[in-house]
């Protein structure tokens, strides 16, 4: 099994956390993105969408996209498990994951790529209005989980799950590339940070 | 079971569609957004994010975000299957799912709520940038899959499954509300939304 990974690229270190947590041996293959090593034709032909992670089987077969590779991994290594036990809490931490990734991470990204990083790689038409107001919906997010991580332990209530792994990648990527840091006045979301950081599976791959 | 709905709303029109596969009997309510029903005390109860749907179970639990509900619907009422048998298929459809969404639907909805209808409500920062890329983004995006459809009956390949009715219900939101209808000349697009919309669990729910 291998897996195209790009050293500081979010997705898939969300995919590198989720396998440390199943204890699964991999291979990884470093994917220049600077050089453009994930748009080639052949690269291409592993994920059309041209994006990192993608996971290739030892047949051969490749999925892209963080999250469904990480729920194959799932089904075939379930211990840990990290998508939920029935189908209540399986649609539960689903539902959490999607919205730390669509009400939070959107707006990160909308951040990064309208910033000054990727506007001197000249990739994106920039659009600062659109960074001003990602921002702020970053910062109102940040206040929304502190004070949910006041009434619960983990993203998904009282269990660690794959929707801490995404928030921790969101909020470090944030914190580190775009200069979007929870402020340290919001102790319950530290409290939290504290916590799933200090995990083996983590740590490994800080 | 409740469905809280509101008519026209493209994301509990897929849960709609969900349930009809399944043929599973459930209640609506209907929620005015224009009358802000969704950002109330009570409703934010059952979704803090303030959006629909909301699936509320008999003893009062709620779900919202639509692919998370139709998780759970596939758990509870497995017949037919619609998010895939085995970890790979899982994997590959949820791949498709994402890259609908993430891809093609993120893009319509900048569209949207930069476009003529959501600048009256006044709910938004309007950014007529924005709307430009994301326009140019969906049409993109249309000719990729009018290539995949050369290819593939489906969006996951050769089976029906959720990542129709995501993308299904992106095409006809788009051509309806947003002003942009695939062009005419992308036939193997127009065949699968011929195909997929004579579904009767899509009839029942147009």
């Amino acid at each position: 099994m291998k897996l195209y990974d790009s050293i500081g690229a979010p997705n898939p270190w969300r995919v590198k956390v989720f396998l440390a947590e199943k204890g699964v041996e991999y291979e990884t293959v470093p994917c220049d993105m600077a050089k453009g090593e994930h748009k080639t034709p052949a690269f291409l032909k592993k994920n059309p969408s041209g994006k990192i992670p993608v996971l290739e089987l030892d047949d051969g077969r490749c999925l892209a996209e963080s999250v469904a590779i990480c729920r194959y991994l799932e089904g075939v290594y379930p211990t840990p498990n990290l998508f939920g036990e029935d189908p209540f809490e399986q649609g539960f931490i689903e539902m959490r994951n999607r919205q730390i990734e669509l009400e939070l991470w959107t707006q990160i990204g909308t951040s990064w790529v309208n910033g000054p990083i990727v506007a001197k790689m000249g990739l994106f038409t920039q659009n600062p209005l659109a960074k001003e107001i990602s921002d702020k919906n970053v910062e109102r997010y940040y206040r929304r989980l502190d004070r949910e991580f006041s009434e619960h332990a983990y993203v998904a209530g009282e269990r660690y799950s794959v929707a801490d792994i995404s928030l921790l990648s969101a909020v470090n990527f944030a914190a580190r590339l775009v200069a979007l840091k929870p402020d340290d006045g919001l102790k319950n979301l530290w409290r939290w940070h504290a916590q799933v950081s200090a995990r083996p599976a983590v740590q490994a791959c800080l």
